[in-house]
């Protein structure tokens, strides 16, 4: 037990040490001997505390190279506990009902805050989307990656983290839905990536309502699936 | 490498093992021999696929009673990466925002779907809540607990987990703004808590806003928190 709390105290003075030289995912950590001597405690502890933060995914260790901070930036596997839930269609209309209520006051926020660079990486994504969908190529990941753009550009620390997680939901929807909904994602996308850029929230909030309803209304209908309980 | 896949091969198969057998948090796990016996696989890979799992706050091993399935339910410390974010100030304020977006549709949700017996405990942690505010007792963890139930009762599986994790942001908001606000917790709670047994959608949507946002001007004022970027 006492060894526990010792860990996680080195665990905390790392991640002190990483946030103090504002270190940057991919950059490399100093080496176990000059950790122990700058945290002042022993290799052994250096060790379990580095494995502690593997295990949390901020650090990477590559066998040879040395440990890394990690691109994850200790966002876990499965940061929702969904591991428990067995109804995947379920999950995939509720994620969908929360991206509902979430994603069009986001898209709105990044209407009112979005700087001139933020609004180019919008576009740029959009584009990206756009092409792979031409290409019939898949776009799961492109497609989480403009949400995400938003979510920067909304200002709000919070939701860059929370949108990427929500859209593990994407492949699921896309995986259900097939091709049926490119169409629309490619108009709606368009002209969410436009209205953000204009500065017009209410246009953004309604093309993002438009561009997810869609995709709820297209699962709900292929499973009938029914809210009331009673 | 191979050992690693291995190791979390053998994760799932216990993961698998939990809900086949719909295990809930608390129930004890076969021990290390049976469980070797049943999947098929080595002593050392179970140990190694339990380390994972504790890791992941999917099982919890007590020394000499056994190992047990987590009271967590596999969600980890930390899940939306908050770590490197260092303005704890600005990240109170980003939460309240998105519990602004997401809480007041939840309560209308829970008001659509909830059961009885979910209208009870809801009216119950209200009454928890505001006995604890009355003794000038610590209510974060009931005041979570609150809003926690109304999230399960919205029938949304994504919410009720979303919500307690959100809700790491309320220790930070009553230590910020002290016992100010208590006074318009207690009625609010109370007018959520009624409208949602009654069905009143509306109402409970309303005094959810009035709720949340009372504390998110507590916030802003105090710290002059102003959003625009430029």
């Amino acid at each position: 037990m006492a060894s526990k709390l010792l860990t996680e105290k080195i665990a905390e003075d790392i991640i002190q040490l990483i946030r103090n030289n504002k270190m940057k995912p991919g950059d490399k950590l100093a080496n176990e001997y000059e950790l122990a001597k700058n945290l002042n405690a022993g290799r052994g502890s250096i060790r379990e505390a580095i494995k502690l933060l593997v295990s949390r995914n901020i650090l990477l260790v590559r066998q040879g190279a040395g440990t890394f901070v990690s691109r994850e930036q200790g966002i876990p596997i499965d940061p929702l506990g969904f591991t428990f839930i067995d109804n995947k269609i379920k999950l995939a209309s509720d994620l969908l009902e929360i991206r509902l209520i979430l994603e069009p006051e986001i898209a709105a926020m990044a209407a009112t805050y979005a700087t001139k660079t933020e609004c180019e990486n919008i576009l740029n994504q959009c584009d990206i989307v756009e092409k792979l969908i031409e290409e019939k190529q898949n776009h799961d990941k492109a497609d989480a990656d403009f949400h995400k753009s938003i979510a920067i550009a909304s200002g709000n620390l919070v939701t860059a983290n929370l949108i990427p997680i929500i859209h593990t939901s994407v492949s699921i929807n896309i995986d259900l839905t097939k091709n049926e909904l490119t169409d629309q994602t490619c108009r709606y996308h368009r002209i969410i990536a436009e209205s953000i850029s204009k500065g017009d929230v209410q246009e953004a909030r309604y093309a993002m309502i438009m561009h997810i309803n869609f995709n709820r209304e297209a699962l709900a209908e292929r499973y009938k699936i029914d809210k009331r309980k009673h």
